[in-house]
């Protein structure tokens, strides 16, 4: 190969046609893969091979994707949601998932990692599919069934650090630096000499899933571990980038970032200081929720906890806005200030938050059937972006649990140890499955046919109510909340207020019945949906008559862990 | 001691008069001194002294101190400027430097430090100043002297690490953190787990010195090595404080960022993003103007070289706005859009572009008498805040090499062979000072007795009529340049325009002399300054008429490495 410039060396091969497998020796070294491999037939340690995208025949012409405000997400691991654990085994589920009134499918990472079965951060070639969930063409095929049913998807990326397992780029060039340190390893270089060319890779693989297989949007991994002090900081480079193609394309692209930081700047715009990210996952929705109905306090709970949490973060977008925090033992955030609701996107259940967890319980092994329906009100029902978790609409009740199929064996011993001993930290006792054990993966796969069964069919209709109710009111299209107030103990008002529609969404936490005092504007209301019903498998309904004309002051007799939506279609007066 | 909260423990001792000496001990350790530390009378491993501040008699209550628009520094170190290397030494040259035109002396690190030469970016107890330069109200004193001549006081603090040796603040509390790096040790602790704390020391040093010891401005070191990814980043924190004592004590205080990162954000305000600094050191400044005087192209030089990096300079803050860096192997730094000049510090020579040579050449050795004059003209008559460095304006023959002395003898073997390596690496083969000799100490102290001598003493005259021009003539109030100019090969044309007076001030960096063609408005111009006229010791008087009615093109035979300011005191035209 002759060396070019910045690094690079090329060389030309005449007729190889694609399925040839090629590898490259460094200076002698072994037989390596190519780090912009775009398929591993034989793993993360075998020859790369030639693939030719261009020859699928896309069917998605007119399609343009959806705005932040239209969107629902699902988030979904390939190889836990079906048997087959395929690409082309989802395609069944598409209509099913339109049915349920999501918009998105946001796939966890599928970058080539090691094994069958892993989560998908310990990816390390990150133009290739994942030789066990298909090929690049089976992937291209099920975006464009996707498509072809109306549904977006969304793409789990990782560009804070590769995994442990098949890592051969350091020995090309320098993709890490030891300036900072990550807690999955060496830091990828986005600073230091040599960064543009690392940041070029980068930029190119997203550019590469949103160009060649047509993803609609990608979620970033941790950009709070993607360390970079430099003027124009590497994400203001890709969303510039994604910006340029989404207009090139004529369709609706988003970054999204997972970001720990809650700093408004990843959501200003470029020009403005920022890092022009279109949203950001907001965790401080999830633990607000989650600690109260569930209680719990232990490591990040601590710093949550009762129903102030939850306002501040429906109002603003996140929690900590400067406030010391208990847990990181330091102040955290800064306001969001000047950012529409639709920024935020935010869940009740996620891989982490479920399969981070010892034994990966999800929300549906915590709480009650009452809880459940709560926790997809307050989320489906938020001015935010909502996503759910595979399976959480008809309470799935397999786990998700942390798995990995590590082939280098002082690897994988090391891995469940390290599970162990995180988990002895906090004092756990319980034991943590096995990482590497093939049982843990098959526990974590998903059982469609509960949703045949009470009380899951009910929860999933109940979802699916939800999500319609969402779309038809356009809750997303107020941008803001016209105010939320604790009108009770453990209860929350949240009102979206306008000239045309106005709806009262009353939120009850508690655990025993409660009679609530509220005030809404005087008007025609009626009740909407209430969780409580006996259609929903409730205890009975809350005490309030289906229509009334409100004064300023009304009273309900509220069932435990519920929630009541009223609404006044005409114009709302007074307040 | 009691512990307290955030892990502050705290006792209460009676009777403890000024001079007491205490040590703690932590869990059975051995004795340790003070962190905050007001003095360590016997060295960096001696007991800490309690020192009443209080007493001092200040006598500069009609103190306001001076806009960074009319500042002019001077870069000053403790121990090697006078022979006695004391603040009290220092106070007998306060008249002489009020008469040369500066306004503001900006002392190098005063921190306690091992032994009694050090540069003093070995600091480790910030609030101790310097046992061998004098006790604290000594320092009271000068700064006190200095207000009284009308000089501000600058210091320069170090928020990027400690020294290495009597470093003990780590066994006390979570000072450092090893999730970054710095090229000097572990990084200070400003966004991690009880980071507050951190801060909150820091900060504190920052408003004593400004309180106490009423300094003018601090000069921020290193602040690229500060690494914090926080929301609200530890300098911004730093400069609300700072802003906010300004505004109590009714007077000018200054943060000036020693900054390498180029980037826009240190300067922007705090509520937009910035970390708010009031001005930045521009390095890209000293580097345009030393490889044009001297032809130097090894290490950084390589990224500049003729006179467009200079004429970018001028015009924006600094050169490098996003180009490729040669030597950084990467692009660097982003736009310093919509700032005035007075927000960039410049120089032709520091104790950095100085010391870090491997001998510690002044500019002085490196180039003529006439590259000088040129030298302190581009730098005093630029847009910018000008510094000198001690005994640049009298072309002190002495170098300023680096000199340690540290106890620790391995420490002092280490940093002795690490000086070897670092010149070797550059492929220096002429030897190297040994930092840990006396003499290398002894061989960096000024020689003021050269003032009497000539050229010393006519460029020193030429210094003081060229801050006398600045000052007069307000340069710093037109804010921004009304343009550059490349007339010839090696030449800039700099001009200020304004309604009541204009300034062309051409600069010529050949060694050959030169007929150049220059544009300027119409009007009755007079020569101000002649760099080259035989009274400032040049070769001959530039040929151009002494005052004279310009057309739009003028033509003037320059001497070599000269300049010739040009002015028209009444309204200008045309152009």
């Amino acid at each position: 190969m002759k060396r070019g410039e910045l690094g690079y060396y090329r060389a030309t091969v005449e007729d190889v046609a694609p399925g040839a497998k090629y590898t490259y020796k460094l200076d002698g070294s072994d037989d390596r893969p190519d780090p912009a491999s775009r398929y591993q037939p034989e793993g993360v340690h075998g020859p790369s091979e030639v693939v030719d995208l261009s020859t699928f025949a896309w069917t998605d012409a007119t399609w343009k994707g959806f705005a932040l405000e239209d969107s629902v997400f699902y988030e979904l691991h390939v190889g836990t949601y079906t048997p087959a654990g395929t690409y082309a085994a989802l395609i069944p589920h598409l209509a099913g998932l339109k049915e349920l009134g999501v918009t998105t499918i946001e796939l966890m990472p599928i970058a080539q990692f090691p094994g069958g079965s892993n989560w998908g951060y310990d990816g390390v070639y990150p133009f290739a599919s994942q030789n066990t969930y298909g090929r690049p063409h089976d992937l291209q095929n099920f975006v464009n069934a996707a498509h072809s049913q109306g549904l977006a998807v969304a793409l789990d990326v990782v560009y804070n650090h590769l995994g442990p397992e098949g890592n051969y780029v350091g020995e090309y060039a320098p993709y890490f630096t030891d300036h900072y340190r990550t807690p999955w390893g060496a830091a990828l270089n986005f600073d230091r000499a040599h960064s543009d060319e690392v940041r070029h890779f980068f930029i190119q693989n997203a550019l590469y899933w949103l160009r060649e297989f047509h993803f609609d949007a990608l979620r970033l991994d941790a950009v709070h571990s993607i360390f970079d002090a430099s003027a124009k900081p590497f994400l203001a480079e890709l969303s510039e980038n994604a910006a340029a193609l989404s207009s090139r394309l004529g369709r609706q692209i988003q970054l999204i970032a997972e970001s720990d930081l809650n700093d408004v700047r990843v959501l200003r715009p470029r020009d403005d200081c920022g890092l022009g990210m279109d949203a950001s996952w907001s965790d401080d929705f999830h633990h607000s929720v989650h600690t109260l109905l569930t209680g719990e306090t232990s490591g990040y709970y601590a710093d949550f906890g009762g129903t102030h949490p939850l306002k501040m973060t429906l109002e603003n977008g996140w929690y900590y806005s400067g406030q010391y925090s208990r847990y990181r033992k330091r102040r955290h955030g800064n306001r969001p200030d000047g950012l529409t609701a639709t920024r935020f996107v935010v869940c009740n259940q996620n891989h982490d938050q479920v399969g981070n967890r010892a034994k990966g319980d999800r929300l549906s092994a915590l709480v009650d059937f009452e809880s459940l329906k709560l926790a997809a009100g307050i989320t489906v029902l938020s001015p935010f972006v909502p996503m759910l978790f595979m399976g959480e609409e008809y309470g799935e009740t397999a786990p998700f649990q942390y798995f990995t199929s590590h082939g280098d064996k002082d690897l994988g011993e090391a891995v469940r140890r390290g599970r162990e001993r995180e988990f002895a930290a906090f004092g756990w006792k319980g034991g943590v499955p096995d990482p590497q054990s093939e049982a843990t993966f098959a526990a974590s796969k998903l059982d469609h046919s509960l949703t045949e069964n009470e009380p899951h069919r009910t929860l999933r209709r109940f979802y699916q109510n939800l999500l319609r109710y969402r779309r038809e009111r356009k809750l997303a299209c107020f941008k803001h909340l016209s105010g939320t107030e604790y009108p009770a103990e453990k209860a929350l008002l949240v009102q979206y207020l306008s000239a045309d529609v106005s709806i009262a969404a009353l939120f009850h936490f508690g655990d025993s019945p409660s009679t609530i005092r509220f005030s809404i504007p005087s008007g025609a209301w009626t009740v909407a949906i209430d969780s409580a019903d006996k259609v929903w498998r409730g205890n009975g309904t809350s005490a309030v008559a289906k229509s009334f004309d409100a004064t300023s002051v009304t009273q309900v007799s509220m069932q435990p862990r519920s929630f009541l939506v009223l609404e006044s279609p005409g114009r709302s007066s007074g307040r």
